[in-house]
């Protein structure tokens, strides 16, 4: 186990009818007028945009502002809502949504008390030195942003979809509230699946050997979503099953799973490539990429990673061939997938064969990519091809 | 899944030569004149006491010593730990130790703002208000003290021992080096394997139903300490079985588990009465007391809990009668206690057979005890009978 050090210090309500603290708690943390930060008018046509202004207003809190947040989230939005905090004096920025939305008030957060263009942040020119306070009201199980000090936000100009992290952008607290979660479409909810399971390979997948409390609360994440996702897509409003994933989509990605490891974000890291050029979201680009990265990254070396996902997740009799019990652990993930409805191939989502080289190049530019497996561009595209 | 708050701002140093954080971050903290805490000289004589007090030197922070604190530390020694601390003008409180250390220095801390005497917190006449900053260096897998806000003090003029907690009890921050633990001797770390396991139990066994992810995470912690429990009594010295074993420790009492869910703590509770009128070891009292709890709990109502605990843990086929699965995990729970040299009576470790009333009266003395089953008077009594 490699060291760590290890807090977290986002405080998290977590339950029915948590958003009774909001007011309170933006006081708490020195808020007064707030940038309320959100993506499509969902939320106004589900009331939730009415619920959380009623608590603001019980606090005298008032409020701006800014909506229209899309999926894989542009720097373009960022720099509007720094120009907001500016013009109307801003102290404090609460985002509802999920993963876009959070990540795109930490990109604001940080860009207020920055000189230069935000975008610095994302190509490693500007390091985080102070940044607005910020909270979030969860509506989408996948992110893990609620709790962490990480954003992902795209550059279309540059085609980049890239990350910044500090401890200065962790939220102050975080509703999650699992009946929030209801209305959130089938398409999405899968895709959020997905991500929460991509997260959880990610530290599942790596070089480490002897991390078997890591591994085994990994286990533990990724049996509670493979059990409650399919209920969830069948029964939308059954709580139990929301609740238990969107816990699991929190400590997926709040530390808990990478600490004492490396990691391998190899498939993330391309993912992100496909996401900059074509737009793609987020989660069906991992479904589409994850098995074809398991089949190229399977070897003998790599094969007892495989083989604990088959036994201790699909159920396989340990023991036996494990050589075939590890392949089994890939057709078993993309049977999962695929009954999440996700689609298999990058093709059927509107991405261009021309656009795999882009893809590839873009993924490595920085060099190798993954720990379990190091991979150069010919691994990249060999792995973009099988996902064609 | 029932509402919760969680959060974890105790900082965490995990590894291998973590201590050199500890003058800079008893700085930050605001601490110039620290009182260290400890129990026998054995951190003298390993030269943990020099590592430490090297790195407050270097920072030019002033200590003095409380030493000679006890397993079921004493109310006594808080006293004596607060006066020194108003001699002196401490500012910061640093526990080397375990539990028993930790427990001692959070009442101290709370003492030390406090009129009157520190035993009201433990009988609920004061809260506390206002407390020293305090971290850890641990040295013993067991406790969990290391990042949450309780602590447990024993009152021997009363024979009680009771709990306190708090949000400002919480460790500023924690170093755990599992190197630290290599000198533990087989009982003690015997004895901490149990506490963890049923810190853990006291979680898994309780009347929540629909919290699959946090049993899944406490899975993830049993199985990891009946893996490595064996191997640290064999290889004390063996770094990865000691890291996971350190780390397993304070997930299985921060929080992670207990959050969404009411909890179990009858055999907690039973096994302080025990100590408070007899002085054994926790964990020890824990070990004979677990598995009778658990015949005393087993019925119709309560049988897939132990069901679960012996398909998922000790590795039953499911599916199979479930009555006898259920008691096969009970025969495994006190297997697995004995194997690491546990004793199974509580005759055997010095406890009065004419004690047994009176340890049954201070466990209910406020009112029945258990989640899963409610204990009254009778019913601990009956326990304690079959733990003789």
């Amino acid at each position: 186990m490699e060291n760590f050090t290890f807090s977290l210090p986002t405080e998290i309500f977590f339950g029915k009818a948590q958003i009774k603290v909001l007011g309170e708690e933006i006081r708490k943390h020195g808020g007064s007028n707030v940038l309320i930060c959100y993506g499509s008018d969902r939320i106004k046509e589900n009331k939730l945009f009415t619920v959380v202004t009623k608590q603001l207003k019980k606090q005298k809190i008032t409020f701006h502002e800014l909506n229209g947040i899309q999926p894989n989230p542009r720097i373009s939005r960022v720099r509007d809502g720094i120009q907001l905090c500016k013009e109307h004096g801003i102290d404090f920025l609460l985002a509802i949504g999920g993963g876009s939305v959070i990540d795109s008030a930490k990109a604001i957060a940080a860009g207020y008390y920055y000189d230069g263009d935000p975008r610095d942040f994302f190509i490693k020119e500007a390091e985080v030195a102070e940044a607005l306070p910020l909270a979030t009201v969860l509506t989408l199980a996948a992110t893990g942003s609620e709790m962490n000090g990480n954003g992902v936000i795209s550059n279309l100009e540059t085609q980049e979809k890239r990350a910044v992290g500090s401890p200065l952008l962790l939220p102050r607290f975080s509703i999650l509230d699992p009946e929030y979660t209801f209305s959130v479409p089938p398409n999405q909810t899968a895709a959020g699946i997905v991500d929460i399971m991509s997260h959880v390979f990610a530290f599942y997948f790596c070089s480490a050997e002897d991390t078997y409390l890591q591994s085994s609360l990994a286990d533990a994440i990724l049996r509670t979503v493979i059990h409650y996702g399919p209920v969830v897509l069948k029964e939308p409003k059954n709580y139990v099953a929301r609740a238990n994933i969107l816990w699991a989509g929190t400590l997926a990605l709040n530390g808990l799973l990478s600490f004492g490891q490396p990691g391998d974000r190899a498939v993330h890291a391309i993912e992100h490539a496909v996401c900059a050029v074509s737009d793609i979201t987020h989660g069906v680009g991992l479904a589409i990429l994850t098995p074809c990265w398991m089949e190229y990254v399977l070897s003998a070396a790599t094969k007892m990673k495989f083989y604990s996902l088959s036994v201790n997740i699909f159920g396989a009799l340990s023991g036996r061939n494990d050589t075939l019990t590890a392949k089994s652990a890939i057709i078993k993930t993309r049977e999962f997938f695929s009954s999440l409805g996700m689609p298999t191939q990058l093709s059927a989502i509107g991405v261009a064969e021309n656009q795999l080289e882009t893809i590839a190049q873009k993924t490595v530019r920085f060099g190798k990519i993954g720990t379990l497996k190091e991979l150069a561009f010919d691994d990249v595209m060999a792995i973009l091809k099988m996902a064609y």
